[in-house]
């Protein structure tokens, strides 16, 4: 497995591989690797003849008072990991490497990043984008492999990947979770035990969502209602969001019909934790 | 020559280009050819085995009350003028080929964009920088020519280009004007013969400035003054700014040194035209 660091090497291997005629798979990270990363790298190997992945804490994508200094680096136990499932190349640049002085640029993606976590986290999703829409180019990726963990991340990647023509297939992987239920994330390292335990809420709090739906409830603010009570009732948790909203636009709904994400972040201590699940009425004839 | 209107044609045109190994020199156009475009052409012709230039009168760079619906368009003169000098594809896309529907994805440059021409056209530099990306995008060209007269907006891209990795080489070509000095502008088809006159107070007016730095003024409040008073001497023109700016990063500068872009914007009736002029200190050491 090779590892590169600098944009001009990146560009030139991946131009090799391109006049190789070998299709590449993609998977951004941001490293601290879990199951849910080694998800897409696994399906990613499966589906193309080369395999590159990058780690790259980026700073843009965090806001004032979150967590960049503090965000889980590891490389040693990334590139093992990595190894593992058969990554070719991890791209590990530096900061300066990918914004020199001067740099300027940045993507906006209207309306699908306003809601849910954008409304939290204002520049986020420009982050996201622009690392994002950089990466694609440097990579040049035939595939590009996301988690449905960060599921508005995703749909608003695909959205920028058709709008600017970048390239890419964009595939989204189910969330992948503990025993317990708890969607796996790099940010669950920071938990103490009970922080740990507390965390269930969120996926309790979606499980219920589900019963819900089950028994035929259609009205998104009984649902969440529900989810938001069943969250009180853990004192070490406070709700950041409770969203129900249509899976494709992201589009508040009451009378939930079709495919609707239910999508939560929810503050355990100083840790902001995201899950959700999609649900799609069995009765609906929306494809 | 081929005419080409959808994008999935020419993303096929183009991979099919790169894979004969084949160069591809990119003019980007608005139509309503004149011999600015057509030094662009014949540049990019010169310098690489195919040439491909779009025709797209982009809405997205127009404000509210611009010209968007009156801009010159005249498909069957561009095409004979294009085809006089060698261009192989002309890429004229109807605006819901590039804005279907659901599109969201915007492009912004921070710092470049904020002085001259981004301060009387908000949005107008977004509008830009997000057509050129998803043309770079769809055609993929080694080599992109813009002209100098949209000086600020040569740089912006240029800027865009390095920092979102596009991949072509920008090259900016110089202003082709008039027999009399009138820069050339598509625009220029909106003046009538009195304001046609009256638009000369542009070039006139670099031309002092141009005079005042050969005779060694070096403040630039001085020489916007007096090209201020040569424009109100002309009750056919309003100033919209006059600027003596750093030619690198288009910051104000009192005392000027190394190189400058002197630019300005001048009403003449309800036509918006612009100019400018690079200068170089002679006893300057930056390069």
């Amino acid at each position: 497995m090779e590892i590169i660091a600098r944009i001009s090497r990146m560009q030139a291997r991946s131009q090799q591989l391109k006049r190789e005629g070998k299709s590449i798979g993609f998977v951004p990270t941001m490293g601290a690797l879990h199951e849910g990363h080694l998800s897409l790298m696994r399906r990613a190997r499966a589906e193309n003849d080369s395999l590159i992945s990058s780690i790259f804490v980026n700073p843009t994508q965090f806001g004032p008072g979150e967590d960049y200094k503090t965000y889980p680096r590891n490389m040693d136990q990334d590139r093992k990991l990595a190894a593992g499932v058969g990554v070719d190349i991890i791209f590990a640049p530096s900061v300066t490497e990918m914004y020199p002085e001067g740099y300027a640029t940045y993507i906006e993606v209207d309306g699908l990043t306003e809601g849910l976590c954008g409304r939290a986290r204002p520049g986020h999703f420009r982050g996201v984008t622009t690392v994002v829409t950089k990466l694609f180019n440097i990579v040049r990726p035939d595939r590009a492999y996301f988690g449905q963990k960060d599921y508005q991340q995703a749909i608003v990647i695909k959205r920028m990947t058709a709008d600017l023509h970048l390239g890419p297939e964009i595939i989204i992987m189910p969330i992948i979770r503990e025993p317990d239920g708890l969607a796996m994330s790099s940010r669950n390292r920071y938990l103490s035990k009970e922080q740990r335990q507390a965390a269930l809420v969120l996926s309790h709090s979606l499980k219920k969502a589900e019963e819900m739906l089950g028994r035929g409830e259609r009205d998104g603010e009984i649902i969440k209602d529900q989810m938001a009570q069943l969250i009180q009732q853990e004192p070490l948790a406070e709700t950041d969001y409770i969203s129900v909203v249509d899976s494709d636009d992201l589009t508040e709904s009451t009378e939930i019909k079709g495919q609707v994400l239910i999508a939560l972040a929810v503050r355990i201590g100083r840790t902001r934790l995201i899950d959700n699940i999609l649900w799609k009425d069995p009765n609906s004839t929306k494809i």
